[in-house]
């Protein structure tokens, strides 16, 4: 098919699938013959809402990178489908983040924006996380910010943001909404919308002296859901953040905020050779301080080791039901203490299922 | 082909690549025929002594579970194949200890015994390393000693190994050889050829209160080395550790000796949550202490950083010899402090390379 067009097979097996695991919906082949005559008719089809419902879930389900998937049934699906405009898009996005922190409770959210139709992509969201910090390559080659954000932060300010008179490490950077045939619009996320926590550690004090925060919400926006042969080019979600994606990733990365040498020194630890262990020392206390904050803060977090466990739970219940649990292990596994996590030791089905989360089209250019 | 016999094709593809590395060697086609021949008349043919050291580190090179293949080349090939008899086999793998521990300075060393031949299969070390501490099951149900030789332990009980008047945590098992047509051989190894390290911590004293030990030597002694179409079922071979395997899983894992709790307990960490990270906590205390005590005695260890880092080179140095590197990421990625290493931060080739080191065949029963 040319590009927007429903993928009849993928339809299908869809409809099929809703059916069979939602028994209250009767057969499918009436929905079935409706689906083949839209497509035949228009090149696609629309979903009901109980479809979208049912394919954002399953499309989480079946998200192979996702260690938190045991409570895909509860996700909240806002339809937006009839949004396509860049301004409606960022507006969905703003009001999908206050929905979603929820004073801290946070509630695992996704926001369905419209379509790719025949001849009519759908719009796309630049950024890849709603909330993201800039990072700017300075005159003297050093980067201040998130590295990971260098090339965002570049596309930001040619298209004309200007960054806070005084650059620190946590800028918020603008939302970049980019529509068929019209410029691509770039506006701030308004600052009471974006909830932070501040970093501290329960016993060591001079921690919070390095103005380390990070947002509540991860959000992530640039991922196409692809539903029984349908793409959704802007389809922004989140769940709450597990420790470790801060505190052994983003704080921690030697090409993020490569923040271990500090926390080292802060520690007095010996870093004069890697058998010291002072990294995995430093490591260990800056997931604590994570973990510690957003719980002095009242912003829902998990640890790797509760969340792994909640994982082979997970497992179970789709054993049980009969289903395959497509899972990457290398996504899987946390990034420290691997061996101590249920989840190390044991391998998964590794087959994709769809509905699904697609990664990002490559960037035009 | 029958059980024993050599693969043709495997042996033409290997003797080709024996040649292509080594161009010394010449042409292959006058060994070719020669191993043609053999394999005609014979249903196998003899490794050069060449052809035998080559195949073993190649073997090694191979390995996609081991991330310390950069010194490959090193490997001391020690060829045993004129020896079948179990108790040849027994004072061989003794010598190899020797060899191998050589006061502390490990060295990686590889004895080749007897391979399978038509009809004559070759003997057969049961121990999947040479060296293992019994693991009791106790009439109260529960476990003294390693959990992961409970099998092993009660083969050699039932072979009639006298197991010490006061059972320990850390009882050297003997050592069971098997060969066609006799009954299994056990005998102890002499206590001087099995150097061990006592665990202490370097600012910890009450550590060295749980006495706690490990080996010098990982020998792995239940694998068949494949090289060129021969199988050889016993070829112990050995490198030195590197500190996790001993403190993130042999003392750490919850089936081993599981000794985080108590490790947690004599640091007064808080366990009354998993967000404590007191799991991680003592889990870098138990390495700290494993990589601090092999350097007092002395004995050859690497840690995970080091490790990962020589790994890398040893990529780079394969890719510039225009050769895959087979890795498993599930294995070469350390299992604590993972995205510490830069081993984490990428993907492998993971086609299998012959020759290589081929899984114990399963127990007969
Ligand atoms: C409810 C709490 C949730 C937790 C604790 C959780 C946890 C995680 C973690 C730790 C990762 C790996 C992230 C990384 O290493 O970059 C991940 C990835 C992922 N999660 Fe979840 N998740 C949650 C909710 C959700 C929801 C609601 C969805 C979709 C509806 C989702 C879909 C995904 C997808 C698609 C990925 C892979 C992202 C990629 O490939 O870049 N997760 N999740
Ligand atoms: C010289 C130092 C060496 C180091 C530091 C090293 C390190 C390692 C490590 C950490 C593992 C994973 C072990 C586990 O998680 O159970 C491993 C596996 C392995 N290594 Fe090495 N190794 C060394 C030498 C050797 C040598 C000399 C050979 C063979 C000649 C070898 C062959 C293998 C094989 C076959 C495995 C996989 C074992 C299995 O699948 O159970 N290694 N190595």
């Amino acid at each position: 098919g040319s590009p927007g067009e429903a993928d009849p097979v993928e339809a299908e097996e869809f409809i099929r699938q809703h059916h069979a695991e939602d028994p209250r919906l009767g057969p499918p082949e009436p929905r079935l013959e409706q689906v083949r005559w839209q497509i035949a008719t228009t090149g696609t089809y629309r979903h009901t809402p109980a479809e979208l419902s049912f394919g954002a879930r399953v499309a989480w389900r079946n998200s192979a990178n996702c260690i938190g998937r045991l409570y895909w049934r509860s996700l909240r699906v806002r339809d937006l489908r009839a949004v396509d405009d860049p301004w409606g898009v960022f507006v969905g996005c703003v009001n999908h983040l206050k929905l979603a922190t929820n004073g801290g409770r946070i509630r695992p959210v996704i926001t369905v924006f419209a379509p790719d139709l025949p001849d009519r992509p759908g719009p796309r969201i630049v950024n890849d996380q709603l909330i993201r910090y800039a990072g700017y390559r300075e005159p003297d080659g050093s980067l201040l910010g998130d590295p990971r954000n260098e090339a965002l932060t570049a596309t930001a300010l040619s298209l004309g943001w200007r960054a806070p008179a005084h650059r620190g490490r946590f800028d918020l950077l603008p939302l970049v909404v980019q529509t068929a045939n019209r410029p691509p619009l770039m506006a701030r996320l308004p600052a009471d919308v974006v909830h932070e926590v501040p970093i501290t550690h329960p016993e060591l004090p001079e921690l919070a002296e390095l103005g380390l925060r990070w947002h509540s919400v991860p959000a992530i926006s640039n991922m196409r859901l692809r539903i029984g042969g349908i793409t959704y080019p802007a389809a922004p979600f989140n769940g709450w953040y597990m420790g470790t994606e801060i505190g052994a990733r983003n704080f921690a990365d030697t090409d993020r905020y490569n923040l271990l040498p500090v926390v080292a020194e802060m520690l007095k630890l010996d870093t004069s050779a890697e058998h010291t262990l002072w990294r995995d020392r430093a490591m260990v206390e800056i997931n604590r301080a994570v973990l510690y904050s957003y719980h002095a803060a009242g912003v829902t977090i998990t640890d790797h080791h509760t969340e792994s466990a909640r994982f082979i739970t997970h497992l179970r219940g789709e054993e049980r039901a009969g289903r395959s649990c497509p899972a990457d292990w290398s996504w899987i596994v946390p990034p420290m203490s691997a061996s101590q996590t249920p989840v190390f030791h044991r391998y998964y089905d590794t087959q994709a299922l769809l509905p699904n989360f697609l990664p990002a089209e490559p960037e035009p250019v």
